[in-house]
């Protein structure tokens, strides 16, 4: 395995990692086995034992192939487009955002079965230990990149497509005036800049750029940008010539 | 007690939250004794013991029924008010804001009593645990709901009326100029959204609505609403027409 | 040791401290093994142990007489500009923008040395107990001030100069654009406010100022403020009428 290779290289690098790469990565069978272990041992504390966490999860990754194949695509994601990320082993250990989103995808197999305590449970653990908020329902594609992460909050009714980067301090949320569908849609491939905020049952098309901070109120078209607060829209692949 | 009844339905429901409800819920006499426990586990650690902090939370609450009945105030705020809140129980055991408003009101207390230091390190664990930095000094009204919570900032000298819900990511902060009042006061029923930052000295009057990422740096007259970074006001009950 | 007064003063006042005071103060000859001991306890869990991260750090400090400048420099910056900050010692024990500042300087010093894997690894401890997530490589000066620190973000080639004051939510980011050196420059003395964003190789003069929620994408001179998402100028000390 690519990744255990890494893990060895590290230790031989520095002996003081071989603990910590023992228990996270060298001792396991398989990637799915190191991650069960991993966001266990992160999220169990004095009241939710370490044991029950990782049959939990190990069990729900066995059991989807969907959750494995999204793993295998957020890891490519975080490598392939991150140039401070310097290796697989890297992005398991180091990334909350990866983390936070494989523990998602293992509540949100949860909450699909109708375990909603259980599965709402886990997603105050990874607001807590990791500060990211993703509500169960959420629908999140794969090879997604939640870059930094701190302080992301994702909708219960919001949808996200496959390919999507969103980086640290993102809201996908409601305009609090109503129950339902009230959360954004964001396309394939869509890149959502630090601190933007997407709000309501709108649509930003796949391809579409969010720039840091905009606060987005309306439909973004495909392969088109928006910035600023409230955002405007800036131009796109057909149209090149911007609004601003 | 209907927040026991929801706890014990939700252990036949799902077994493996056995032992956790039991911790948190099941096992108090009152939603007060739950409360004490569940913040003294949560704020305490190596060098800050569990029984120091459960004996001085539980002292808070049992001495102060203004706490008493802002936390009561609080739950309803919540439940009401978060079309995502599944019941009374899941408020208190899942939502990070509402725990950090809680321990902010025992912190508070003890500050108001002379204790600053005790305060200010509560302060500090919350702000580490939960990402929520509330200073002893600020005032904080009843029925008030944090939602998401993560990155919230109230300085010293802020008032919050009854009512208030206040998105993750605000900032209720100074302007680094002066010491003294140097903080907003936040009318009653006010809403303020997702990253707003409401700076210096000023006023936002009694049922106003703040956008997400607005950065208020004016007066905001009641029943107003002010978006935009610098933020701008775009109408009200009275003046229905906008300033867009 | 001033500090040392101020905590025996603490716990004179308050009996309860005593055990936390003792362990995280008054029990260590120098400020440089409170620190390195406060800093292993906070960063240490299951797999990475106390002891090994003490002895790192107080070897890291012990060595580099330019940390231990900064230390000294960076206290007396949160003490001198923060009106909330009571003492030393509540600066020392209760800033986590203090601590993931100092935590940084120890793991740049090692990823200066070539010890990446071991750096990121303390990255990544820093991310998920302050929230804070400054790469290893960035440069940051001394006398520079986190406040409240949730959020904030520093990119792999960001340099930051001495006596900067860097509020909650601030991301000094790369444009995701390419790798290399991508993140922005900011000189001596700079204020950045709340949740402000600069993005990309770009410059913001000394003594600059920049507005709570401003997102900047452009130079920004010497003395001058920037406010806005984008953010433009709006005044300088020699230029003082307002481009608004």
């Amino acid at each position: 395995m690519k990744i255990q290779q890494e893990a060895a290289h590290d230790v031989s690098d520095e002996p003081l990692l071989s603990k910590h790469m023992h228990a996270f990565i060298l001792s396991h069978g398989s990637l799915e086995e190191a991650l069960a272990f991993l966001l266990a041992t992160k999220l169990a504390n004095t009241n939710l034992d370490f044991d029950v966490l990782y049959e939990l999860f190990w069990d729900a990754l066995r059991s989807c192939a969907k959750i494995r194949s999204a793993i295998c695509a957020d890891i490519k994601a975080v490598k392939d487009r991150d140039p401070a990320c310097l290796s697989y082993c890297h992005c398991i250990l180091n990334y909350k955002g990866f983390q936070a989103c494989e523990a998602y995808r293992i509540f949100h197999y949860l909450w699909v079965q109708g375990r909603q305590p259980l599965a709402c449970l886990l997603q105050s653990r990874v607001a807590e230990v990791f500060a990211v908020d993703i509500h169960p329902a959420a629908k999140i594609g794969k090879g997604v990149l939640f870059d930094h992460a701190t302080g992301v909050v994702i909708g219960e009714t919001a949808v996200v497509g496959d390919n999507v980067a969103i980086l640290h301090g993102v809201t996908l949320g409601g305009t609090g005036k109503q129950g339902g569908d009230r959360h954004p849609k964001i396309g394939e491939g869509v890149l959502i800049g630090a601190g933007a905020s997407i709000i309501g049952n709108i649509r930003v098309g796949e391809g579409a750029k969010v720039g840091a901070g905009a606060v987005v109120l309306i439909d973004v078209p495909p392969r088109t940008t928006a910035v600023g607060c409230p955002a405007r829209l800036v131009g796109s692949r057909t149209n090149p010539s911007t609004l601003k």
